[in-house]
């Protein structure tokens, strides 16, 4: 049965294509990970690496032999290994190198010049370029050779090789060979600069019309293009790392991966959120004596660290998004500031005075009530300027706000909320 | 100088592309956005308000004139109008489906049929399509007429309109006029069916190699195409969706909408949030003669919760993710569990001995830390079991686990958390 269960797993992989394939590996515990992948053909198994996410492909690289590495490696080119490069050992990408020709190499090298959050690191090095006084007849050879995936436009370069002038490939169909590309170029038509941040640059290729832009360096010479299919996967890339961010991991976290590895990789975000659960149990410890008088405090203490904290969230995710997508910016900060302390303001009031009331009638007390009424309110309106300020300090000195926005912000309103309400509490209720 | 700034306000949006102009809008707080909006000609408002998020649009449509509209709807198509429908007031629906032709008109009505969380709702509905029997001439004829954006192959279809083949336009290039077209045809080529839900179907787009995939009924009739770029849109919204799902905000929330709107949309998830909280006291509230008699208890209690939260939310969003691209499935639940519930007593374990330590050495009590140490790996052990099993069991009922997941899993770990470390605390420290 053995035998037969892994010809069924052949069967089944060869039927699916490689994103499948790399998504249906990256779903399989590890033991049955590595079996499915011993029935993939070596020469598939590059493509299906570039395809997988960056853990649960370090454990199909870790499970393969050195000397499988010559078949995998058979036709790798410049753009796969650039994906792989950060999982492989040094030995391996050598290997690779080796493995590659000569404009391949040359490939890797230049777009290796650029790190890993910059347009020239992803670029496709095979634009459709031919200089500027070419003719229909050109492009019409150009195109027979072959046509790379999501090149809609032969980009015309003048003889220093910088970008000049874009043309449909649709619109060269049926001219005469004689008529010049520049009668048909596009009016408008944008270029990317190689240093360029991913996200912007993807979206401006998303909402282009055109299936790639070219991609030039600072004296406006085309290196590459960016295609629509790389720049929805780098956009898809940002979003999912804004998604694992709040809790702490990264986009490569691996379903499946070993227990020490997983456990080690979450233990740091919760030794972070430790350590400021115990700076808010150490403002708490300062009213011990109160506690001890007034246990209702005790009991309702965790509701207003919680409103606080809920209203925070809900601003810091908007500034969040704003920030990413440009919206928010220092020219619009203070009027964004005032609306969220307004809102938190008509909120803060709303739930002081609900929560107020039921605090009052469960412990029969009506300065109780008072006391966690304001402190609510105070808290609901420390949180919504926090959720305007820290993210806003943060991109300020180039840290991602949706990593460390959220702990940041709680640690304020734990503090905030309980040191309002057991400090009223003392002043109030002793 | 207020008419010199107008002047400035309109020079800078006619130098922009719409989605930038949309951006723009997006960012502005309301008074400012209104008199960017009147600087806009009419004719260029329709697609700034079809490039905008749903809640910043409708207060431009708020404070449009009834009589603006007709120049507004110049040129309305089918597209927009699907992307505007849900915002605009039903007799501005009519008023734009006044304005356009009857094929149009038919393409709305074709597409309303669909709910908006179907493809067939997002169809583009201008394929390039030829018949089977077509040749390479009938092929430029079609081409020279006018190639919509992202159509980069043509659709050969029977006689009953059924999808049976795709050709590149850029293979028909330079062929002889009598070639026929289905000598050129794809290999390999997905359809999509117009009731496929968005995300899965968009990343069969993004991952084709093509810049549109056909669109089929039940019949396999084509009914329209599924373009890159509206693939890529529909999953920046999936991601923002999720983004935003996790504060309780949709992605059409409005950086500046009106406080008193801001404060309502955001107000049901305090309440929901309110709910537990107090769900939460109530169980501190059952032990209020131990924490009367243990004021250490009240200090550390929010630890407890804390790292619980911190530990389930981790592996909710693992789970989150994998629900949503299809790694998670009732075949590796189990094994997923496993190991979660591996992860979550290794750092519990290392956890608990740490907090438990430090308890001991703040509190000088020895019990007191052994309680803390088993209340923390129990709840981290309950948070890694809700994480996977909230989000499995919200997914069976088609409930977003994105929206709700948080609030259950928070709800779950400070009611454990809470009864863990005050239940053992009135057995072995009373």
């Amino acid at each position: 049965p053995e035998r037969g269960e892994q010809d069924n797993i052949v069967a089944l992989v060869a039927a699916q294509d490689t994103d499948d394939v790399a998504l249906l590996l990256e779903s399989l515990p590890l033991e049955q990970r590595l079996k499915v992948w011993d029935g993939i053909p070596k020469r598939r198994r590059l493509d299906v690496l570039v395809a997988m996410r960056g853990d649960p492909r370090e454990t199909l690289i870790a499970a393969t032999d050195i000397d499988e590495w010559e078949a995998i490696f058979f036709e790798v080119d410049a753009e796969q290994l650039l994906e792989l490069s950060d999982s492989l050992p040094n030995a391996l990408v050598d290997k690779a190198l080796d493995a590659m020709d000569k404009q391949q190499r040359q490939y890797f090298t230049d777009a290796s010049q650029f790190s890993d959050d910059q347009i020239g690191h992803w670029l496709s090095q095979d634009p459709l370029v031919l200089p500027l006084n070419a003719k229909v007849r050109d492009a019409l050879r150009l195109i027979r050779r072959d046509v790379p995936t999501h090149a809609d436009t032969i980009f015309l370069v003048n003889r220093a090789g910088q970008f000049s002038e874009a043309v449909k490939l649709t619109k060269v169909m049926g001219l005469p060979d004689h008529v010049p590309l520049v009668d048909l170029s596009e009016e408008t038509f944008d270029t990317i600069n190689a240093e360029d941040e991913l996200t912007l640059a993807s979206l401006m290729v998303q909402r282009s019309g055109f299936a790639s832009l070219p991609v030039v360096d600072e004296q406006n010479k085309v290196l590459g293009r960016l295609d629509i299919s790389t720049a929805s996967e780098l956009l898809n890339e940002f979003y999912e790392r804004q998604v694992m961010a709040t809790a702490g991991m990264d986009e490569d976290e691996d379903l499946f991966s070993s227990v020490p590895k997983s456990a080690k990789n979450r233990a740091v975000w919760l030794g972070i959120n430790l350590l400021t659960a115990f700076l808010a149990s150490g403002f708490i410890g300062m009213f011990e004596a109160t506690l001890q008088q007034v246990v209702a405090l005790a009991v309702l203490m965790p509701i207003v660290a919680s409103m606080g904290g809920i209203a925070g969230s809900q601003t810091l995710t908007l500034m969040i998004r704003g920030l990413a997508l440009g919206q928010v910016t220092s020219s619009n900060v203070k009027a964004l500031l005032k609306k969220e302390l307004s809102v938190g303001g008509l909120n803060g009031v709303v739930w002081a005075l609900v929560i107020g009331c039921i605090a009052y009638f469960w412990f029969a007390d009506p300065m109780l009530g008072v006391v966690i009424c304001v402190a609510i309110l105070l808290n609901i309106i420390a949180a919504a300027a926090a959720g305007v300020v820290v993210p806003m300090v943060l991109h300020k000195f180039n840290i991602d706000p949706a990593l460390s926005g959220s702990v940041i912000l709680t640690t304020v309103t734990d503090i905030v909320g309980f040191v309002a309400f057991l400090g009223l509490g003392t002043l109030f209720l002793l």
